[in-house]
């Protein structure tokens, strides 16, 4: 049990680099091999089967990578395919929406939280799970965004159109009196700004890269297998295409330049 | 070689199911196969390499059925990879390209024509090479509406958030002041009230679906292969998964309903 072995973290595409951001600054001296399946993005509107079978391609091409820990960055993966994914792994798993939860009911003091994320997570009622397994009480209003993915991934961060259909996406949350907004996709982010504009300054937006980087942290720790006193960190990023603008909107969500990149068929 | 063999119909997803409604009222007594890549859809921003491999798995799946032609609906995939597919098919092979750009410089008086498509469709040159060699005299422009295929998934054929975008996407265009607008996309001829509203009535839309199937008919009748006197046609629809409101959808391009629907792993 070599504690130089990577962190192995996947996602959908290019949206799990949040939670490599987030790794870097909070882990500075793990090195982490990333895999993201950028032929095959989105699975937000895919199947519950289509989705599970994908995981398990993945989670088995991180394993013969010889990964000490899963990390499933993205939302939908986690809802629908977490148990396909650890019944594949012999290393401890980790995915977004347990940490995400656990943020949430901590943050919400009128206990009404909001979820958003892609009709895949959404559909799966694992956040409302999650949250409920943390505290009965609270009450838990969801809504599916499916334009969001498309419209992070053309930049149009702060557009008019992007605005025009979140303030429809969130107006049902809105109504409900929410104070917490779980951020329930990999790629909302990057709407940070124009989703705390439209929800408002009383409403505390929980971001599930941050969540993720603590949870990983704590058990590194607890399980001793901390990669200490390396200085020169070895970043791999593994894609299944580079697709139109991929270096550029992956460096926007990774916040650096990629060291590393190795396209994979799956 | 027997005539009642299907054509064989394939695209990226739902979109080229414009095309197999218009063969099914031009060509009434021919059964059809389509295939829809909606497990791994969109192509539109993938690499021409995944794009090539994709098609050949598809093209290798529909011969193996014994289709007697095959018809590339999706412009992407005939843009980037008909070389690929015609290499591989021992029938005859139609691309929706060549159609719509002959038909577009039929329509042209002012020789000023505008495409807009997906960025590979638009990155591949491929509509410019087929006006071009219809008529070397014509200008024409290009554009790239990467949103146009999410926003037409979602259903917001109207939504002023599609209008806003089409606008910009648009405006390049329309200020070289082209007289013909080739939408060389499966899934544009859903937006073209208010594709036709922003550019006004002096310009001709081109839809690919009715070109095709026009085509179609030359080349079957050409190669006295049509299937005469079948009243009962048979229609199988094959999808690589079973999306999020892939039912709804899918019927809204089809303008029916799904006769039998069939789930294949590629």
């Amino acid at each position: 049990m070599k504690n130089d072995r990577a962190i192995g973290v996947f996602d959908s595409g290019v949206g799990g680099l949040t939670v490599v951001r987030s790794l870097m600054e909070r882990l500075p001296s793990e090195n982490i091999i990333y895999f993201g399946d950028t032929a095959r993005v989105p699975y937000g509107i895919k199947s519950v089967d289509t989705i599970n079978r994908y995981a398990s391609q993945i989670t088995e091409f991180l394993l013969k990578r010889d990964v000490k820990l899963l990390i499933v960055a993205c939302n939908t993966m986690a809802a629908v395919a977490y148990q396909t994914i650890k019944d594949l792994s012999d290393v401890p798993v980790l995915e977004v929406i347990e940490a995400s939860a656990h943020n949430a009911v901590r943050q919400s003091r009128a206990k009404v939280i909001g979820v958003i994320g892609t009709p895949a997570t959404i559909n799966s009622n694992a956040y409302a799970r999650a949250i409920r397994h943390c505290d009965k009480t609270i009450k838990i209003y969801s809504q599916a965004c499916p334009l969001f993915v498309p419209l992070v991934e053309e930049g149009l961060f702060e557009h008019e159109a992007t605005n025009l259909i979140a303030r429809e996406y969130l107006k049902p949350l809105m109504a409900e009196k929410i104070d917490t907004l779980v951020l329930g996709c990999t790629h909302y982010p990057l709407l940070k700004p124009l989703l705390q504009d439209i929800a408002g300054p009383e409403v505390t937006l929980i971001d599930s890269a941050q969540a993720m980087a603590d949870i990983a942290a704590d058990l590194i720790a607890k399980q001793k297998i901390a990669n200490d006193g390396n200085d020169h960190p070895d970043y791999l990023f593994c894609v299944s295409d580079v697709p139109y603008r991929f270096q550029a909107i992956g460096e926007k969500f990774l916040g650096r330049k990629f060291d590393r990149v190795e396209v994979v068929n799956l």
